[in-house]
């Protein structure tokens, strides 16, 4: 080893700061890091930041996979001493202060987790296997083929129950992801499939979007809750509560109920956890869902070196009993408040503990519909879409987003239409085992 | 069977015309049967009609993938008595009037081949193994990750001759593909490579266009070519004329003379051929490059109810002695031909010989600066470069994908960008052969 590292980074004086992941929270860290007088590598393993909030608006056409990515080399252009990295995090082996990559080898001086977090199926291999997740462009992307796909291929039967379970979805979770992903579904259910197969009887296509608990939203007002269930009643939805789903064939979704579905399509948005890194998975360094505890600093339970922000970290505090939640605000609060935190540490000055600014929640269900609950204020309707979408593109990096996600807005709204709905990649789902459908047509 | 066949469209006691591919021609036909009582049903092997003047934006980053790409059932939407049906054809049986799908069979009363064209390799089995190229939207995506990829795999060797191979693009032909993609990856060079690597000495990056004949943009004029050519080696591209690529073994281009280049990157836009389709490849059906041979009506030699269009046609007549150009105008000006004579030949009417109208061709090699060149008036430069825009935008299908596509060139133009480069899904090549370069360091 010469005057670089295996991932070819020059040795400094400067201290060095690994960020692993950015997203919402490594972002937010890099850019209030910027000319501070530190060696920042930034590690992904994409060379893009994914803005999650609008994953379901890639699988359901009304958006383009690029609108909703931003080029990470893009966001620390300019800076002094920043380096990026497309690489995987294999290991951390912190009594070296090392951390092992699919590309190298990587020495630090200070440690940052900011992976996120990924979909969780409570160890059901059947339902991890058989069902879509929507946590990344790609899969978002295959999400998308997969609907599109199973429209191509009802039409291609005389049997009812087979063209019925092709034409079912079946979401998973009634959170956030869930509502969105259903209203959406719902309005191409209503606005598009008609025109776009008018061979098809569309108005067989069925929307099931299943809960466990006794509200859909559940970590919103009740007034959120009560006001989505009856947007997405109102849209066709079907809302199903106090219902687990316990497995899923790739054919029929069973609950605990006596309840089934017959199913081309599950989404699984019932769960996420924190992605687990070897080396810092001990059991004790980790809280429920596998997010690493630490204190008020951000920094891991026993590693002084290393922090871990967003869905990464968990904080226990009093206004947060279990953890904040596993959203964009807690990550991009943390990553910024680490950042002034870093420097007061190298100038040996004391942290600063984080407090959380809640600024509130959104869903949206359509158009038109969406639920915003703040601390003071609830509301509900055009003008919670209205500000649901400033918001998110507010939130959203780099202008030319901005733009293309407005203009695609604009043009979906004006013209009830999704263009997007384009089959790229094809998905390649297996329906041969929808063949053995018993032909309703014969039962009757 | 009953009242309808195996891809489940109705039987109807009108004419059923199949059309095969929703390229230019296909889709001009197609609308140009609108409400001609003839039963219509287009077949692709996507859901979207490719618009492959601007793949080469796609895979340098300027354009998203879905900003060219257009739903196929949406352009057939409010259409009476049409079907789309996703598609890939495996054989002709004329005999029986009769197709042979991946789906399942489907017959015909006239059936019109619109398949277009793809990359020939002309028989070079290891070039096609090694090379990209650039037909469609997924190729495109792999050619962007790839760009991609190879500066970040540069980043990570101390090896300069290895660093040099991954930094080096070579692009086989001199057509408007090869000049466009060779002007683009020029211009990221200059304006994006410093700024996403600036620990990367990325001036050594090679942009290599080598043609086989004496000029590049051979079918256009000599001025046009002439000045092509000065605009590419203003930016930097090595033009090499006269020179025929023989192998690529996914490290070493190696050509007929002495010259050799090691490159990570090869780009295959040397020329195209007609898909071919079983049954109807009879090799005195045949022109050059595959295309079927047809009358001055479309028709295809001795099959009175086949006709085929664009790229796979090959119309021989005095204004195209080697039939007409394999580019969009006259698939479009065939396809809308194609039309009025099929409603002529149902009304048992003599069809009308298709002429074609010369609009001209162009080609942009960068920012301000293409050539274009129509019957009676030739140009270059910025007026040409406007030309070549609103040309593109106009044959643009659909409102949505026009704006996305002006918001991003406005966006580029202005800032000097392409905020598209991301490697949604990686290419994953295999770097390791590029680890034995022999290090120049060591030898000089």
């Amino acid at each position: 080893m010469g005057d670089t590292d295996a991932l070819n980074i020059p040795k400094s004086s400067l201290s060095r700061i690994v960020i692993v992941g950015g997203g919402f929270g490594g972002i937010a860290l890099a850019k209030a890091l910027k000319g501070k007088e530190m060696q920042v590598v930034l590690l992904d393993k994409n060379n893009y930041h994914t803005f999650q909030p609008l994953l379901y608006q890639v699988s359901t056409g009304g958006l383009e996979p690029d609108s909703i990515a931003y080029p990470l080399r893009k966001v620390l252009q300019g800076y002094p001493d920043v380096y990026f990295r497309l690489a995987e995090v294999r290991e951390v082996i912190p009594g070296s202060k090392l951390i092992r990559t699919d590309i190298g080898d990587l020495g630090y001086d200070y440690l940052v987790i900011g992976t996120g977090s990924e979909t969780n199926f409570f160890g059901n291999n059947e339902i991890e296997k058989n069902s879509m997740g929507m946590k990344s462009i790609p899969q978002s992307l295959n999400l998308r083929s997969l609907i599109l796909e199973n429209f191509e291929q009802a039409l291609l039967t005389d049997n009812l129950r087979e063209r019925d379970a092709l034409m079912n979805f079946v979401i998973v979770g009634g959170g956030p992801t869930g509502v969105e992903l259903a209203g959406a579904l719902a309005e191409i259910k209503k606005g598009i499939l008609p025109k776009d197969y008018p061979d098809l009887d569309t108005r067989k296509a069925q929307i099931n979007l299943i809960q466990s608990g006794n509200r859909i939203l559940a970590e919103m007002s009740e007034q959120a809750s009560k006001k989505a269930e009856d947007f997405l009643e109102n849209l066709g939805v079907e809302v199903w509560k106090d219902c687990r789903v316990t497995g899923y064939d790739g054919k029929t979704v069973r609950t605990k109920t006596d309840l089934v579905f017959e199913a081309a399509t599950m989404v699984w948005a019932a769960g996420v956890k924190a992605v687990s890194i070897q080396g810092l998975n001990a059991k004790e360094l980790l809280a429920p869902g596998n997010r690493m505890k630490v204190n008020e600093f951000n920094q891991v339970l026993d590693h002084e070196a290393i922090f871990a922000i967003g869905d990464a970290a968990c904080m226990f505090s009093e206004d947060a009993p279990q953890g904040h939640p596993m959203v964009a605000q807690p990550a991009i609060q943390q990553g910024r408040h680490l950042g002034e935190n870093l420097v007061r540490l190298l100038k040996k000055k004391p942290m600063k503990p984080f407090v959380y600014k809640d600024k509130g929640s959104m869903a949206t269900v359509g158009r038109n519909k969406a639920v915003v609950d703040l601390k003071h204020y609830r509301f509900q309707g055009i003008f919670a879409w209205f500000v649901w979408m400033f918001v998110h593109l507010f939130f959203l990096i780099g202008f030319r987003d901005r733009m293309v996600v407005f203009v695609n807005w604009v043009y979906n709204y004006i013209r009830f239409d999704r263009e997007a709905r384009l089959i790229i990649r094809p998905y390649k789902r297996d329906y041969s085992q929808f063949k053995d459908c018993k032909d309703s047509k014969s039962e009757s």
